[in-house]
Formats: C-alpha cells, structure tokens, sequence
C-alpha cells in the first residue's frame, strides 16, 4: 500500500486482524478493520510510529506508543516483556499512548505460544457506569491471562462489562434475552432486556460493585505504571478512543520450571475443572476451549465474513492508497 | 506464651488479626483467632517455620512458606516483593505450602503504606462450583490490588465468588434477601435467598462465567508460580485449608514516579469517579474508602468485638500455653 505500513508491520497487523476472526473474535477481527482505516485516515493512528523507550528499570520498562497502531504496539510490548522475562523470570512493559489494541487475547496467545505466561491489560475510553451511577465513569478495562498448556493453552480474555455493546446489539436484533442480568434500564431496574441496556448506557460491570473496584484498579495502575493516560483522560467518543495505557507482563517458564512440572498441574487444573457434575443445561469449559474448537472449524470450513465488511475491505485494498 | 510464637513474631501476627477488625474486616480478625489457634493445636500450622528461599530468578522469587502461619508468611513475603522492587522497578514473590492468609487486605494495605504498589492473590480449596456445575471445584481465591494515594489509598480486596459464606450466612440470620443474585438454589434456579444458596453449596462467581474464568487463572497462575498446590490439591475440609499457593507483586512507585505525578492522578481518578450522578439509592464509592471510614470510627469508639470470640481468646491466653 503507497504511503502505508511497511511490508512486515503490514503483514503481521493484517495478520491480527485475521486471526481474531479466524478464532470466532469477529468483533474485533475483520470486522474492525474499516473502523481502523477509518482512524487512519483521520490521522488518529500514525501508522508509522513504534514505541520509544520512556524510562528502564530493570525488568520493567516504560514505553511511549507514539499513537501508532495498537495491535502492533501491543504486540511489540508484549515481546518485549517476554524477552525481559528470559533474564529476570519475570518481565513488564507499560505502555502509554497506545491506541486500541483490537482483540485483547492475541497478546495471550502470543505469550503462550513462545511457552510464557502471560498477563495483560488496557484501559479504555469511560464505557461503563461504576457501582452506585449512572454515567459512565469507568472504563471496561480488558484483562488477559494466559497460560500455556501443551493440551490446549488455557486463555482468559475478559471485559470488565457483563456484556459488551456488540453482544447486547446481536441479543437485540435476535431478539433474545440476556441469560442473567446484563445491566439497568432507563427506569433503574436491573434487566435482561438488551436493547433496555442499550436505550440507558448502562451496563453492568461483572460482579456489580466488585467489577467495579477492579476496573478501578486497572485503569489506576495502568495510568501510574505507563505514566500515561487514565480513563478520564481518553476521549469518550467511541470513534476517537485515543491514547489508552496498558501493561503487559511475561513469566519466562522454561527458567521457572526446570522439572517441567507445569505441563502436568496444568493438565491436572483443567481435568479436575471438567470432570465437575455439570448443572442444568450448562457445561463446564475452561478458559481458551471454544476458541481452539472455533479456530479448527474455521480453518477447515474457513472464516465467516460479513459481506457488506468483505467489500469494504476489498474496496479499500483496490484503492491502494489510505 | 510457653511453646508459642517468638516475640515479634507474635505482635505482628496479632497485629494483623487486630487491624482486620480494626478496619471492619470482622471475619477474618479476632473471629477467626480461635479457629487459628485451633489449627495451631492440631499441628496444622507449624508456628515456628518461615518462608524459606526456593528459587532466585532476579526479581522473580520462589519461597516455601514450610506450613507456617499464613498472615506472617504473607507479610514477610510482600515485604520481600517490595524489596526487590527497589533493584528493578518490579518485585515478585510467588509462596507455595503456606496457610491462609487471613485477610488478604492486610498485604494490599502494607504495600501502599509503604509507597508501594501491591498485587497479590491466593489459591483456596474447592470451595465455588464453576460456572456450568454444580460442584464445588474452584476456589474463590482473592485478589488483592492496592495503589498508594496520599489523600485515601485505593485497595480492593476481592474474593471470585459474589457474596462470602460469611456474607450469605449474615443475610439468612437477619432474615434479609440479597440485593442481587448469589447462587443457585437446589432446583438450579438463580436465587437472592441466602439461606437457598447454603443448602444447595453453590454460590455464584462474580460476573457468572468470567469470574468463573478468573478464578481459574489465579489458581493456575499460583500454583506454577510458586510450584505449589492447585486448589484441586488443597484438601477441601473447611476446618483444613492446608498449603495453598500465594503471589505477591509489588512497583516501587519511588523509583518510577520521579516527577511525583502519580498522587496528582489518583487523585484524579478518583474525583472523576465520586463525581459521578448517582443512581437510585446507591452511592459511588472507591475501592478502600469505606475502610478508612470504619477505622476511624473503630479507632475513636472502640473496636467492636463478639463477646463469645473474646471470652475464648481470653480463655486461651490464661491458659498461658499452646
């Protein structure tokens, strides 16, 4: 693409995009993606910038995203922390003025597939009202934890939001209630109706007043690690989330365990944790399952696309400029 | 006392039992003494063992906590975190076979009073069905997140399940609902009645299938951190919560935040939060406020204590003897 990314930041930014549809993301994959020429084009990402190096101590180390592409910065940083790790057992990168990192996962399942564990977080413009109001003054905070696991890594990609907007958008237009409680209607009452929750912008955090407390801390410890923005500092229109700060840490396995033992506790973990009596009509699934169950149908059925996005997509690579 | 702690072992340990009903936290202050000492008689606690150095990864450390008594062994560990913060940035404990913890706020709160930020967690035995069971086969391990504020420090202090036994135990004597779903019942249904959730022993995680998740990866991460017991490995006897899995992080704030910004944005975030319309009857509260409320009000009238606790922790001190 003339006046774009350099070839291999192109390829491995295509490349995020496409794996997080390829593993049923669809939200945050290809979907996403005119959204992110969009900003592109209204100067809001430079697709040029890198992290710059704002300050090392040791093990963890502040960087500057520059505004660049967040997939890309997060998936520099999340190397970064990883190669940290192989010298200190564990590794940390903070990371300020980053833009969205898209699907939050990839950085887990980046860090598993090197064999590390890996944690990893950002905060994200006000989405979500705290316990107790009813405007949004929290942001939904992804947290990632992943866990390597030669059976299948086990993979937690989780908002802070009960539901999301896009998961409260597809109940409405199925016309479906939410299974539990998703957030307040416009008349204060807790609900399952989607669109009520979409009509009041108010849904709940996981927990009520506890997931409440935990985006807190993430947006809190996000902001002082990285020394860049909070959630009150990110922009709260949802086609300018600009400059969220994150974390990501990496623990270096292969130092930590010597005797190989965590392939077999983790396989103990997940067996002990599917074998339970399942209640209902519910089954028991571990974190990162449905995703290996997806990305396997996908790969052989291959990736569902929208029309109206794979058009738009085409479009835009016809064009050959941004 | 004859045969018991040495002496500054001994203050701390009642330190942290005083300061938790101090500051509110009644069932894992005085309340649960008598059930320590309990564990102490039964040869479940080894009150003379310390955490002893198992691995140097750098600013990575494992520990064995050798079945000492789980509040000093804590205590000694986030204060080794935060040491090896003070080389690197970053300091990170991870605590295999210690004993329960007590409350876990007291590790959030040590850090923070030293100008540190704290993070630390702890496995538990079997004692929440993950979601799509019915069976109790994760823990609710707690999560602790604490971060420095001159004006109030923020600390959360999180259990994975949505209401405590202790909790769900206080609503059914007062004859009170739950103000939102805290379980199953024993038909499966979702249900405020306290008591329906004690019989049926299944207790809802927070944010229902993600808190689920949550817990799964504070167990894992535990156990590999620390090559220590899993929650599958932690017997599942409430009177013999034996060896669980501890992680204590810590950031020197001192070091990383040269320019003294971090106070001016705590503060920050949390007016932007506080400041928030209010909703129905609720109030907008930051994670540790409510604390330092109940410490001032316990610290000028007294520290309210249940005569039955008092009468068996005096008991016990006559007795002069373990």
């Amino acid at each position: 693409m003339e006046g774009g990314l350099e070839t291999e930041r192109a390829e491995l930014c295509a490349r995020l995009f496409t794996d997080a549809s390829r593993d049923g993301v669809y939200s945050h994959g290809l979907n996403r993606f005119p959204r992110f020429i969009e900003m592109i084009k209204r100067d809001l990402i430079d697709i040029h910038a890198s992290p710059k190096l704002g300050g090392n101590f040791g093990t963890f180390e502040r960087w500057d995203g520059q505004l660049g592409p967040g997939n890309l910065n997060a998936h520099t940083s999340m190397g970064r922390a990883i190669s940290l790790s192989r010298q200190h057992g564990i590794g940390c990168v903070a990371l300020a003025n980053t833009n969205h990192w898209m699907r939050g996962g990839s950085y887990g399942w980046q860090a598993v597939e090197a064999g590390f564990i890996g944690i990893c977080w950002t905060s994200t413009m006000p989405n979500l009202p705290p316990w107790g109001a009813s405007e949004r003054r929290l942001g939904n905070n992804p947290l990632v934890i992943a866990v390597p696991r030669p059976n299948g890594h086990i993979v937690l990609d989780m908002a802070g939001s009960q539901f999301s907007y896009g998961t409260l958008e597809s109940y409405r237009m199925r016309g479906e209630q939410l299974p539990v409680n998703g957030g307040f209607d416009l008349h204060g009452e807790l609900t399952h109706d989607a669109g009520a929750i979409e009509a009041s912008g108010r849904p709940l955090p996981i927990g009520y007043w506890k997931g409440s407390g935990l985006a807190l801390m993430l947006d809190a410890l996000a902001a002082l690690l990285s020394a860049g923005n909070a959630t009150h500092q990110i922009a709260a229109d949802s086609h300018k989330e600009i400059g969220p700060s994150q974390v990501f840490i990496a623990f270096d396995l292969s130092t930590i365990d010597k005797n190989g033992i965590a392939a077999l506790v983790t396989n103990e973990i997940i067996e002990y944790l599917q074998t339970a009596k399942s209640s209902e009509d519910r089954r028991v699934r571990y974190s990162g399952k449905r995703t290996l169950e997806i990305r396997k149908q996908n790969l052989a059925e291959g990736v569902p696309v929208e029309a109206q996005i794979w058009e738009q997509a085409q479009a835009m690579l016809v064009s050959d400029k941004l």
